[in-house]
Order: structure tokens, then C-alpha cells, then sequence
């Protein structure tokens, strides 16, 4: 898309403030394009462009911003004119928009919408917007079972205003409980006079109100849906998660899992100034601070071995950091693995002892290649072949530390309900640091004959 | 999903090995619920599997297998068996499986599939796998621009088969170029003489066949499309990729993101065997091994440093990974901004001063905490002020340096179309680890009047 190309060109006319020149340029650009401009602008700038858009276009253009930052433009708006394009707004972008508006400019903003739209837009907000509720719109098309093909066709012929996204209409029964779908192909292949239930298919894959985000998305990909039907517990159909929403929710959640396994959060990316920045950063790195502060008072009566055998210092970081790279391929991998579904339960035990061998076999390699290059390389030792035999077994300890933590760590969080992205890095990286580097001092003065 | 709880308990009866109640236990789960489960299996519990289902069902199941897994299937069937499969299963899938079929077990499948199916497979399998080509279905339904609203219902009425996915029909002129789409739903709102090219939708999103995937999902997720149409240069009409594609694009995509970050590869989490492992793993630690055995080499100098003030060692692992964290902080944001497009190239020096501000402001604070903490959790040293002003300014150093690399060498790798994901994270982590503990290094030669 030429959108991003242009974006520097874009940012040099707003420079010259030349209104006209940016009104032009921005009648060029369809909703999609000027969206992802102002999802990369800054807010002042977001602030100057929106009432540069013709009146009816801003709503269309809002709601394919990325939604926190749509929220963020109209939290900025006076509340009548937030209100206002609230209205104009998609009911399922609004409220995925207003999710992210703070509760108090929230209730300013719903106090001046259309009356018959509140109703709608509060129904669907009371919803977690982690779930499947959260994510459904209400604008189902339903038929009753009893209807003829005929009939289904004139409602649709005759439907005031049909949602964007109808491929299927749902068919329920006397009490509004979700018995079937008919796609739009089998109405118009089917006979006028057929009864909707004689050629509807009963075999619909639903989530409740309450399904996890993350598990709508799983199923969709699974069952290759278009829409999924959202029902309660008596069936009874309450909206509907399109496609659209489901893949938003797969990038939000990957970003989500990378950010999580660097130590990183949302807030970070989104943040544009720097005290913003600074105050996403800064609790972060408090773990591994902590950790560190750890390592160094844990390793602290190995002074004499390093006063004996400075060496043993250059080593640490490869040692250290090659556990903490085996590490977290293991907990990449299992936490991927939760994540798409390809490790079950049953299969847990076998995966660690795989783990595990990989780590003692990886670091006698890795372990001896490194005691063997080290002195070609200049590095000189009283007793290399002692050094060489902490590094080897040094590394072998640290990379079964860390196959084990790494493996494990991610596997308890999810039995118990935690995500096991979060924390999984630092807590690797800080566990190897003492526990491996532990080992590896102890073995110097095992093997080396220093003093402790 | 109860697929996953099921699991253990299938595999259970596996080992009980009574065919009888495997064939009904698969019989009461759906296909995807069963793709599942062999997805999960390992490939002789698959191979033992597979022929327990009804011969009507194994290439529906296989078809909603994840693609790789399903090739692998095929590979150890004999030719014959495989062909028929092929030719059972949906020809969009089919492609999908057989490209990670390998060179040799293709042809002796594809030589064996029926003749007008094969040429299909083959116009398919030409295309690069990670293009839109790669995805594409070439089941389009057509209508020329000529037909009324009624030809084109009677068009859907008759024909023979019609794709699962029919959401839109697209319009072409009389040279197959592609000038608009009918949604179902204008089809059947539409008065039946009323001729298409009044009422098609003009404004239609297409992509090239040699459009890469990531594009692909871009787009589609940005425009909110359930398919999206692939054209040649000439604008002719060549298939469509639908939303179910892009999905798996999507998720694949983001999982190569968080495995490459991690320094981790797609086949480490596809293999399950030990020595397979045992190859994916061994190659992506090279680099690191590397990288630390520079680091112990280029800190040798130090070693009277060390031998004078041991503590120095002690706070190397926070110094250095404290470095690490940030700098992983900067390369995930960059890399997840260009990915998901926040990033634009005109923004790329204020964030630049950015990130290296943050890292000098979140060092001096870290480092002076962790200097001030060091002595009351019992670190002793000869000369306390110094050694807290030699962590307080390495770490700075080692932040700065860590955010100047970790933002630059994506920025940089995007630049010349090299994928920025890879190879980061290492990168950083080395070039931290060396000119970050230089500096830390050196510092401590100066201020705390040591040897050198």
C-alpha cells in the first residue's frame, strides 16, 4: 500500500500548514489509507487532521483506526462531538471503541448519544471485552424455523438496513434458541415454497457470551467460520462474531504473547512521548533488577576463586547466556505451543526429559567447542585444561537448568490459569543466571583447586 | 474444546489397543476435533489412526490437519493411497498439503491423481507457497458484466458445485478483467432484469499473485474482507484467497515472529523425536556461542581488573542482562511496529533519541537502586562509593548502547528487506554483552584506580 510511503509527504505538508493542500491529499486516500495514517500520527497531529475530513467521513474513518487509538482521538473531542460520531458510528466499531475509553468520559459521552442506540451500545459494553460478548454485535439476521424460502428472501428484500457482513442467517425456534443456519447460496438455490428448517444445517459450531477471546478465535480458525453465533445458556442466539473481530483478535494477541515473552507490554508500543514511555518501562525491569541484585549477593563468596582465577569472570556471560538462549527456545516453544494447541496435557512429562537431554547434550558440544577455540584465540589460562572442563560441565549445568525451568515454568503458570507468556523470559533468565552460574563457580573450585 | 481433555483418555485407549472403541471414540468427535487430535499425535500413533476412519472422512480430516503435519501423513503412504486422498480432498487444501510435500513423493503423487484435477494442482503449485498465488483458491465464481440479476441467480442455481465459499460473485468484462463484485446479498435484493453492472460494487480491493502473504493479510484485515481477489498484471481475474487462508497466514506468520525473536525456528516446535530436535536446535546457538566466546576474549585485558576487585564479576550478569532487557525492549517494539505498521519511516530518528534517552534515564535510576541495595544485602567492597558509581554509569552505558542496537539493527534489516525479527534478539544480547561490559570495564579501571 503506497499509505505508509506517503506518510512522510503527508507529514511535510501538514509542516507547511497549507490546509487546502492536505484536504486535497486527503480526498485522494480511501478510509482505510487515512486510518492508517492517524494510527501513525501523534495525537496533536491526529487533532488537527480529523476536522479536515468531510463531516461524513469521519465516523467511516474512526472506526478502521485501531481501536485504542480511535479512543483516544475521542476522548480528546468535546463530549457532544464525541457523541455525535458515536452515532455515526458502526455500532460493532463503536463499541469495540468505547471499550477503551475511560469510564468517565465514557458516561459523558453515552449521555449525549441517541436514545434507541444506548440501549445497545450499554447491553454489549456490560459485556467483559475480552470475550466472545465483548466481541459480538447484535446485529443478527434471524429467521423463524416455520418461514419459507420465499419468505426469508422478502424479509432480506425488504430489510431496512442489513448488516455489512451477512453470509448466513440463523434460524430459531419459537423460543429465539439457535437451531440452524441457511447461507445465502442455499437460499438461493433452494425452492420458493420449502420450509428455512428442511434445508437448513443443524450442525453449527456456537460460543457462549463468556468464551475467552482467545478460544472464539481458536474455534473460528479451527472450523474455518466466517461468523460465529454467540448463545446463552438456554441457546437462545444474542449476537454474532464476524471474521473481522476474530482476526483483530489473533494480531492483538500475538503482539500481546511477543511483547509479554520480552518483557515488554501493549502500553509500551502505543506510547508515543517519553514520560509515557519511561512509566511503561520502568516496572518491567524491576524483576530482572532484582534478579540481578540476587545473582550478585548469591555469588558473592566466590571472590577468592575469581581473585585466584580472574578467567572464570570472562566466561560467565557465554555461560550464562547460552543457558539462557536454550531456555527460552524451551519456553518459546511450549508457550507457542500452549497457544495454538499442539501440546497436550498427556505429553508434558515426555517433553521436559526431551528438554532436558537436549540441554546436557547441547552444552557438552557447545561447552567443548568454546574450552577448544578459547586459547586459539588468545585467551590464556594457568590451567587449561581445568578451565576448559568448568566451562564444558558449567554450561552443561546451566542449559539443563534452563531446559527444566524453561519448560516447566510456562507448563505450571497454564495449569494454573496464568498466561504463561508473562514472566517467562525474566524468570528463565534470572534462574539461570544464579542457579547455573552457582554451579559453575562450584565446579571452579572443585576442579581448579582454588581457594573458597 | 473438549478435543484436548479427550486426549490423554484416547491415548489411553490406544495403548489398550482395542480397535473397536477407537473407531467409536473417533466416531462421536467431529473432523476438526479429530485433525486435532492427530495434529497432537505422534506419527505412528497417526499412522495407526488414519485408517480407523471411515475412507469418506480421511481427507476431510486431513484437510483441517495444520498443513505441514498432513504432508507428512501423505509422504509415508504409499503412492497410490496418497493419490486417492489427493484427489478427495478440496483442491484449495490439496495445494496447501503438497507444498510441504517433498521434490521426490510429489511426483509419484501427483502422477497418479486424476488428470484434470493435476493440472490445477500444478498451475497452483508453481506459485511461491508464501504468495497470494501460493493461497489462492482457483474456484472464483464469474459473471460477465452483460448478465442480468436473474441470469446470474439461475448461474448459481445450476451450477454443478459450487465453492463452500461463495460470499461474493465476482464481475468481469469480456477480456476476464476483473470491474467489480455482487455480494450475495445484492443479488438478492436486486430486480431480477436489472443487469449486474448497475448494481455491482466497483470499488474492489485485489492483489497481484506474487503479492507476499503478510501483504496479503494486511490488507484483508485492514479492509475487513472475507476474500480478496488475485489478478495479473492485465487486472485479468486469477482465483481468490479467502478469510479461512488468511487466518492461518496470520497466525503462522506471528508464531515465525515470536519463534525467530527467541532465537528459535518453526521446526523446532513441529519436531518431536530427539535427534530431529536435536538438529533444528543446535545451528541457531552457533551465533551466540560465538558471540560469547568474543566477549570472553575481548575482556581479557580485564583480568587484573579483576583480580584486584573480584566484586566487579559479581555484578556483571545485572549489569550486562539489564542492558539485555532494554534492548530486547527496543528491538520487540520496533519489530512489532513495523510489522503491525505503526512505525513509518519519517518517525525513525525521534525514536531513535527516544529509546536512547530512556535507556540513560532508566540506567542511572536501576543503577544507582541496585548500588544502594548491593551493600545492605551484605556485598562488601573495599571501596563501596566506587564500585556503586562503576554500576551506576555501566549500566547507563550498557542501556545506552543496548537501545541504540536493539532500535537500530531492525530499523536497519527492515531497510534492506531483510526481515527484522531474526537474529535481533542474539544480536543485541552479544553486542551488549561486549561493548557494554568494555565500558563497565573500563570504568572500573578508571574510577576505582585498579591495574590494568
Amino acid at each position: 500500500m503506497a499509505v505508509v510511503r506517503n506518510i512522510a509527504e503527508f507529514v511535510k505538508l501538514m509542516r507547511k500548514g497549507d490546509e487546502r493542500l492536505l484536504v486535497r491529499a486527503l480526498a485522494r486516500l480511501d478510509d482505510v489509507q487515512v486510518a492508517s495514517l492517524l494510527d501513525i500520527l501523534d495525537p496533536d497531529e491526529q487533532d488537527r487532521v480529523l476536522p479536515l475530513l468531510p463531516v461524513e467521513r469521519r465516523a467511516e474513518v474512526l472506526g478502521k483506526m485501531r481501536y485504542e487509538l480511535a479512543a483516544d482521538v475521542i476522548s480528546r473531542l468535546a463530549p457532544e462531538e464525541a457523541a455525535k460520531l458515536v452515532d455515526d458510528l458502526d455500532p460493532e466499531d463503536a463499541v469495540d471503541i468505547l471499550q477503551e475509553v475511560e469510564r468517565a468520559s465514557l458516561s459523558q459521552i453515552l449521555a449525549r448519544v441517541d436514545a434507541d442506540e444506548v440501549s445497545d451500545l450499554e447491553e454489549l459494553l456490560a459485556y467483559d471485552d475480552q470475550t466472545a460478548g465483548g466481541l459480538m454485535s447484535l446485529d443478527v439476521f434471524r429467521v423463524r424455523k416455520d418461514f419459507t424460502i420465499a419468505e426469508a428472501m422478502r424479509l432480506i428484500q425488504e430489510a431496512e438496513e442489513l448488516p455489512d457482513s451477512v453470509f448466513y442467517l440463523y434460524v430459531v425456534d419459537e423460543h429465539d434458541r439457535l437451531i440452524g443456519l441457511i447461507t445465502l447460496r442455499i437460499l438461493v438455490r433452494g425452492k420458493p415454497d420449502q420450509p428455512i428448517h428442511e434445508v437448513m444445517e443443524t450442525d453449527v459450531v456456537t460460543v457462549n457470551s463468556d468464551t475467552d477471546q482467545e478460544k472464539v478465535a481458536e474455534i473460528a480458525s479451527r472450523y474455518d467460520l466466517v461468523s460465529l453465533p454467540v448463545v446463552d445458556s438456554q441457546r437462545r442466539l444474542l449476537g454474532v462474531v464476524t471474521i473481522d473481530d476474530i482476526v483483530d483478535v489473533i494480531r492483538e494477541e500475538a503482539t500481546e504473547d511477543i511483547l509479554k515473552m520480552a518483557g515488554a507490554g501493549q502500553e509500551m508500543v502505543d506510547t508515543r512521548s517519553f514520560w509515557a514511555s519511561f512509566r511503561a518501562r520502568m516496572p518491567w525491569l524491576l524483576t530482572a533488577a532484582l534478579g540481578g541484585l540476587l545473582v550478585a549477593v548469591s555469588l558473592q563468596g566466590f571472590e577468592d576463586a575469581l581473585r585466584t582465577v580472574p578467567a572464570l569472570a570472562l566466561f560467565m556471560p557465554v555461560v550464562a547466556g547460552m543457558g539462557g538462549n536454550v531456555g527460552t527456545q524451551s519456553s518459546t516453544i511450549v508457550v507457542r505451543g500452549l497457544a495454538v494447541g499442539y501440546i497436550a496435557g498427556s505429553r508434558v512429562g515426555r517433553l521436559l526429559v526431551r528438554e532436558i537431554a537436549l540441554g546436557a547434550v547441547l552444552g557438552m558440544i557447545y561447552g567443548a567447542l568454546i574450552s577448544a577455540l578459547a586459547p586459539l584465540m588468545g585467551a590464556t589460562a594457568d590451567d587449561p585444561l581445568g578451565l576448559g572442563l568448568v566451562i564444558t560441565f558449567g554450561m552443561v549445568g546451566c542449559m539443563v537448568i534452563a531446559a527444566a525451568v524453561g519448560t516447566s515454568v510456562p507448563l505450571v503458570l497454564h495449569r494454573f490459569h496464568v498466561d504463561p507468556a508473562i514472566a517467562t523470559g525474566p524468570f528463565v533468565t534470572t534462574s539461570v543466571d544464579i542457579l547455573g552460574l552457582l554451579f559453575y563457580f562450584w565446579l571452579a573450585t572443585v576442579l581448579l583447586n582454588v581457594m573458597v
